[in-house]
């Protein structure tokens, strides 16, 4: 699958997707990375593995204007899924139209919790004492679309920001690559709010639905324990 | 220290704290077990263990009546903290505000995700891949007050509530009586929304805050994986 990935600062999770891909571990290929920011870290992480890019800036120009080109050099690029990773601006209704059911988002909380633009202070802010983050799908209002997978770490009331968006991080980095080899592989069957990850045999199966998946998967890392459901795989 | 449980309905956190009571393994006398239905299954598990009971219909009587009358009872039963179970209305103000900083609950969600009567039901509804529970002080707003532990666990667009809600009570069960232990150990020490859990070896020690506690637990039961934020202990 040729996929597209929208980014607007550093990039980690953009990062961590180029080398599986370049490792052969996912079954993508990065098409093109654009970019509204021209000095978005993102985009050196593209180049050193040669992926085409696509940077402009956005400021001054209507959010529809822009989208369309970013569509158009998204079509000519072949892509047939989009990843945002860390893109920090809203997209129009025709950009999310265009590609339903293709676009995927991370989010750094566990949603309904703190949506918005920052889930780790948010978190910090009420004291949760548990945090996380969450693949999904995108739909129109943010931070809304059927979930594909959430993880979960724990939160202290000693922890700052520092402390705290690490530990997203490191599960961001592991359930954002599963998350687009599931797509990639066809597995996510989606009804509804429902999504329903198919069994590793493939979407043609006759099994389908009836192999109940795993239903979840605990572990500690250097950052600390975790919780990931669905259960993650080796790729 | 004493405390008074309040409870609607079948009780099974009740019945928990009191089998850990009864057995020395938590630091509270339960002095006495309220309902406003006196067909409560709850009122059973207390009469099993000889802790007197206040059993009133609440139906038809004013809020602040009722509550005033439970009050009444609880003062004289030396009660110094209230732990809610299951306790199906509304608190007036006066009720909480006379045991402020003293009254806990527990409901079942990841705090602050579906806030409401049926955190099950709504996790399910938004098709959540995680869910828990969350053990809180109480104050007015329902569902706002400083966050004491919380728990997560799985959830898959395959569960019925039948199946969810075994396992969200399997961890209710666990860090209801743990977070009731801190408190009375006088661990628990709150600064706004902050819950400080204060080290075991007490509230005198000269170390108070600086020992950072354990983060997080996670591990396996038989109804699947968990997440727990802070760390259990041994009880």
């Amino acid at each position: 699958m040729r996929i597209a990935v929208l980014a607007s600062g550093t990039g980690s999770n953009l990062k961590i997707l180029l080398e599986h891909a370049a490792a052969g571990r996912l079954a993508v290929t990065p098409a093109l990375v654009l970019s509204n920011n021209p000095k978005a870290g993102a985009l050196a992480h593209a180049q050193a593995h040669g992926v085409p890019v696509w940077r402009e800036d956005s400021r001054g120009e209507r959010r529809e204007d822009f989208d369309a080109r970013m569509l158009k050099a998204i079509d000519k690029s072949g892509a047939e899924a989009i990843i945002l990773a860390g893109y920090m601006r809203l997209l129009s209704g025709f950009f999310i139209q265009a590609f339903a059911g293709r676009i995927l988002n991370i989010h750094p909380a566990i949603l309904p919790s703190f949506i918005g633009v920052a889930g780790g202070q948010d978190a910090l802010d009420y004291q949760a004492r548990l945090s996380g983050c969450t693949v999904h799908f995108v739909e129109e209002a943010p931070d809304s679309g059927p979930v594909i997978i959430q993880a979960a770490v724990p939160v202290s009331p000693h922890d700052s920001l520092a402390d705290l968006m690490p530990r997203i991080h490191a599960l961001e980095h592991r359930i954002y690559p599963q998350a687009v080899q599931w797509m990639a592989q066809g597995r996510l069957k989606v009804e509804g709010r429902k999504v329903i990850l198919l069994p590793r045999t493939g979407r043609n199966n006759t099994a389908e639905g009836t192999v109940r998946p795993s239903l979840g998967l605990a572990g500690d890392s250097p950052l600390g324990p975790w919780l990931v459901s669905p259960a993650l795989e080796d790729f």
